[in-house]
């Protein structure tokens, strides 16, 4: 059996910097492009910054073909800032973090009511806005507590786009329902495994990420809406590497590294239940059609023939370890 | 400040075996005794084997005053046998595990129908049960699931003492207060961690343990319930050593091991919300009550001089990380 695909897009990816970058940016190359997360140290918050990022990326990358949407840390900026931004190749978005909400976020939004001119400015500009969801709660509530400050940008912006990253609840998918002017992205994970995955048995740092795997409710939820085809509900892997002795330490970082393993694993995910027609549509269609992205043709054969996962990916010092580290998943991708 | 104690209790302790029992064991020595659990492997199923291990238990202990409550893992036994463990010196109770539940309680009970004529053998004898009550569902429903068990346990058997141990919820406490005869034990970490501890930063594997601490609103439930004094509930360290490796490796054991620091961190915590009072009760008064205990007179005296707590114990071959590795606690135990 196979699925083809059509410019399969990531819509939230961490490539990080330096040899981390040139060991991890080839083994996104299966997606015809990807959104990229600002959050370096420092963050990526000025378009010289993106440039000169995109232009690492580019070269990690080696000649594969490949788009890279950028994006800048959201700090308030003026309408001029952001019309330069917007000029700026490979300019796709602002991404707003609550401040020290995740990896490298320290510098992120502590008061929202600070960003709204800029807010208003991105609306009229027609960029959109990419937000992590959670609020300094408890673990368990950060996303569903964030949810009332999505509405209120729902309400308060309705022309601006507005994509819920990350979302890992069923909470989170009622509010996509409510509002015409939201989007979300789902990882690979959040629709495969639930906290017990990560605590349930002994604890397993590779599954660990932020937002934390939730119930099951919520993971069926997800997946329910990602096979049905919701238009407004992307891919987005935030596949996030970490050095493998960051992972397996004592307190261990937060991160899953899925970006080699997901178009394989979501092959199978939509296949066995059904919706191999829906795949297109999840991981590049629905995108295209809200954002309004123009993405070079390129086919990506799906085929169910074994992929034996490597124990860690390994080069240029580094060394990550994937979701499904030392497993076979019985799809691939064609070469 | 001081607080005098009489001879305080852990009741719920894990010892292991071997080098490990070699290093713990001593550690456990500032309480004038403890319900000590049988899984090890194989599990301390037979009056003979329970006899060589407090043996064991006592060599570890080196001339140090210290009652092991010896325990027998839960499996069917007729009346004779129940008698017969009656009369071995040390014996205390019998710890009923749900199959596979967590370390080393593969061989458990997975069908409770089974065990009701041993179960009304114990009430007639006199023999509590201990029971770590916890379903195989989702990894923070696991307690609450198992409430219903409690539930029918203790209106099926009015007479017999059943311990809910470990526990982590504020519905198990609900429960508590239903039943006269169900008591429970809660640990240290129960009532000051919540699941923000394990996995709101970064992962904790040295706060991983089984049942997985809960919502803020179960800890302070907890709490409370602690320093208020309820008569029917009493401190269960549940430390449980891991070496090092097995904490800190992907895939980490559940445990925390607070055997050395639990009595000057309770003290801390009993004297900073004015109930120092109280803490007798709790590491001690309560469950000789209920229980019957008759345990031999020792002043042991907290102290707020502070304990630097070491990064690991290291003895035997064995190094164990508690909880408060390399921090100063307030209190300390007075020589």
């Amino acid at each position: 059996m196979e699925i083809t695909l059509d410019a399969p897009l990531d819509m939230h990816l961490h490539l990080r910097d330096g040899d981390m970058l040139k060991l991890t940016a080839p083994l996104s190359a299966d997606f015809a492009g990807a959104v990229v997360m600002p959050n370096l140290v420092p963050p990526v918050a000025e378009p010289a910054q993106m440039t000169a990022y995109a232009e690492r990326i580019a070269a990690a990358m080696d000649g594969r073909e490949f788009r890279a949407y950028m994006t800048l840390f959201f700090t308030p900026m003026s309408e001029a800032a952001l019309r330069a931004a917007q000029q700026t190749p490979g300019f796709f978005a602002l991404k707003l973090y609550p401040a020290g909400i995740t990896t490298n976020s320290e510098g992120g939004v502590a008061d929202l009511a600070q960003a709204e001119p800029t807010l208003r400015a991105m609306e009229e500009l027609g960029i959109p806005l990419l937000v992590h969801g959670e609020s300094h709660g408890f673990v368990l509530d950060r996303e569903s507590e964030f949810l009332a400050v999505y509405r209120r940008l729902a309400q308060r912006f309705p022309k601006l786009r507005i994509c819920m990253e990350h979302i890992t609840t069923a909470a989170a998918l009622r509010l996509l329902d409510e509002f015409e002017n939201l989007c979300a992205t789902v990882t690979l994970q959040h629709l495969l495994i639930t906290l017990d995955d990560v605590a349930g048995g002994a604890l397993q740092p590779h599954l660990f990420c932020k937002p934390i795997a939730k119930r099951p409710e919520d993971r069926d939820a997800l997946l329910q809406a990602a096979l049905g085809g919701h238009p407004r509900l992307f891919f987005g892997s935030d596949s996030a590497p970490h050095p493998r002795c960051k992972k397996e330490a004592c307190g261990c970082a937060a991160g899953v590294f899925t970006a080699p393993v997901a178009l394989p694993r979501l092959a199978q995910l939509f296949a066995e239940n059904g919706a191999a027609d829906r795949l297109q549509g999840f991981v590049s269609g629905h995108a295209r059609q809200w954002y309004g992205l123009r993405v070079p043709s390129r086919r990506v054969v799906l085929q169910d023939v074994p992929m034996p996962v490597p124990a860690a990916y390994r080069g240029f010092g580094q060394q990550v370890v994937p979701m499904f580290a030392g497993r076979v998943l019985p799809w691939s991708v064609k070469a």
